[in-house]
């Protein structure tokens, strides 16, 4: 435990970076990977197992949570840690990208944007400073400033208009944080797929002397490709001393190639997600299990895994679970997905360790392109 | 453990009776509640968290497991123990409850019972030989003769036939069982709500000297009294040295009256259905975590509790998960149902071991009538 936030870069490999964050809550080991709590519960997983799978921390959504069950009623219980019974570290986001994807009427101005609950059509404002009351009412650890993220493509000018505006939201967002000891406001980098423009937020921000960096706007739809330019444009630009977040990303594959180019942190719903749908992500890449080929399989996702669900349940049980629509299903394919990502995480931070993250990106790859036989 | 399935009448209280059921697979203490399994799986709850709570034996639905995944494929998987990951023992009823319940296009003559599933539209036919096949390639260790049961209210009429048919297809279940050392085959008495007929079964059944008895037919809507007084006037025409087991019950003071009545085992769906659905079962009654009131409760639904559930999270946030649809709300209420009736159970046990089973239910009942502040 530490009385302060700090990141320490222990070792890298190329540009892969091992490290650690140290807060009052605990550590986190980086690269890590955060599983999404969105309403305060990482869906269909009990908190402990949560932890126990290796995950030093998880996200919150500043969106959902404001709606219901509402910041002031979190404070009132103790905030977000104590409700969900999750002691460990977490990060909230600002709140403003659900706005612009949920939300209902909006309208986006200088001073913040205003919008109506898609739950119950109810009037709010997101302003910079609400979104840090709001972040600091849950109790979070790490908050996000509030940005614009716009959806790709979109002109230059657009992109611009976005960036700009939330280089201005990032100093107003950093001076309503003020000084939380033990606590971090993490800046976001906006810019689109405009290399410039991804460079001059960058720099802006790295003037600010931000606590951690945040890399916004990509994974919404671009091929890997764009996202990891984007991410090789924008890294020599951010100081080395501070922890980058990958925001909203991504599939195993986006995680490896992601911490090759340095990203420390990343947050996704994918594997929850997937789990509820019946997908099981593995060693050997991804299992359907709605797909009648496992009707009669009696051989469980992953023999070799130290998690429960992955080694002890048929695949024809899972199938059938999936198939009967029984919640037993979601939460046994829920806990695969997050060990598997948990367990991809670790293998990277030993890799980077030992200076071998190139041959561990290589063997991965060759075992999820072996396929599931 | 026991090479051979075998019951001991250890001690009682007034009617109320301790028991224990000895099987290859292990000892199942009585009173007993069996979590219902339906298809494979106790809803929302890992099956270990099941064992842990002290449920020796839990139920599979023969009619759904027929159906999907199938008997002859739960079989090549190993049978529904391994399937399901319960090692422990497993009773499974006969499908003929459900075939008149859920299935569509029902025809019962002589023979058994044709109908069409109601996932695929799919022809079946149940006889007692059929069912007990079915329950044998599923692996159960107690099976339950084929038996037909009318809805009360019903003539004298049909109650009388049904009650002979199911006469019928207990000798014929009993012959199609066979000798399974280690399983057991359990009769069941019908008779609806006319006492004579009931005796009639009962009597006739008793005859068959069947490892145990099931009182089938009740808990179908009538009234506790009525319920209650079929099983004051079946009990005494019953072995005394074989468990008898109340199908389908109940409320958790349906099962402290039944007990009083001389009952040993129960089932029913009302602790996971419940949990489900916002409902709570606490020593205090029932909370209904759906209702407004817990929105800012930031109490545990009981402190003094064993179980993480029903101690660790606030009614805030129950309330919260129940509200937002969330899997967990479902997850933590049902395993604190599940709690609730394995602790009451345990009460019950301890109680007619001290021979103080009146100050028990006197004692519980207070509790539940003191209510849920």
């Amino acid at each position: 435990m530490s009385d302060s936030f700090t990141f320490t870069l222990k070792a890298t490999s190329g540009e892969a970076r091992l490290g650690e964050i140290a807060t009052p809550r605990g550590s986190i080991r980086t690269p890590a990977f955060m599983p999404v709590g969105t309403a305060g519960t990482v869906k269909a997983m009990y908190p402990g197992q949560v932890r126990d799978l290796g995950a030093d921390i998880v996200l919150g959504n500043t969106y959902h949570l404001m709606l219901r069950p509402g910041a002031e009623r979190v404070a009132s219980l103790g905030g977000l840690h104590r409700m969900m019974n999750w002691p460990h570290p977490i990060l909230t986001d600002s709140g403003g990208f659900q706005v612009m994807s949920l939300a209902k009427l909006r309208k986006l101005d200088e001073h913040g944007v205003t919008f109506q609950s898609h739950l119950d059509g109810s009037r709010h404002v997101l302003t910079p400073e609400r979104s840090m009351e709001i972040q600091d009412l849950l109790g979070s650890d790490i908050q996000m400033q509030l940005d614009e993220c716009v959806r790709l493509p979109a002109s230059r000018e657009d992109i611009e208009r976005a960036m700009l505006l939330s280089l201005r939201w990032a100093e107003r967002s950093r001076k309503a944080f003020g000084g939380k000891p033990g606590r971090a406001i993490f800046a976001i980098v906006q810019g689109g797929d405009v290399p410039d423009l991804r460079i001059e937020s960058a720099t802006a921000l790295a003037g600010m002397d931000f606590p951690g960096y945040a890399v916004g706007g990509l994974a919404v739809g671009e091929p890997q490709d764009v996202m990891l330019a984007m991410i090789e444009t924008v890294a020599p630009h951010l100081p080395t001393r501070k922890p980058r977040y990958l925001m909203g990303v991504g599939t195993p594959d986006d995680l490896l190639e992601s911490v090759r180019c340095g990203i420390d942190m990343f947050d996704c719903v994918m594997p929850t997600r997937a789990g509820r749908h019946g997908l099981a992500y593995t060693r050997f890449g991804k299992v359907n299990l709605r797909n009648a080929k496992h009707a009669d399989d009696p051989r469980p996702l992953d023999e070799a895994s130290p998690c429960e669900a992955t080694r002890t349940y048929s695949r024809a049980y899972l199938h059938h679970l999936v198939k009967s629509g029984e919640i037993l299903g979601m939460m046994l394919l829920t806990w695969n997905n997050l060990a598997y990502y948990q367990t991809l995480m670790a293998g990277m931070r030993e890799a980077i360790r030992l200076d071998r993250f190139a041959d561990f990106a290589a063997e991965t790859k060759a075992d999820w392109e072996r396929g599931d036989a």
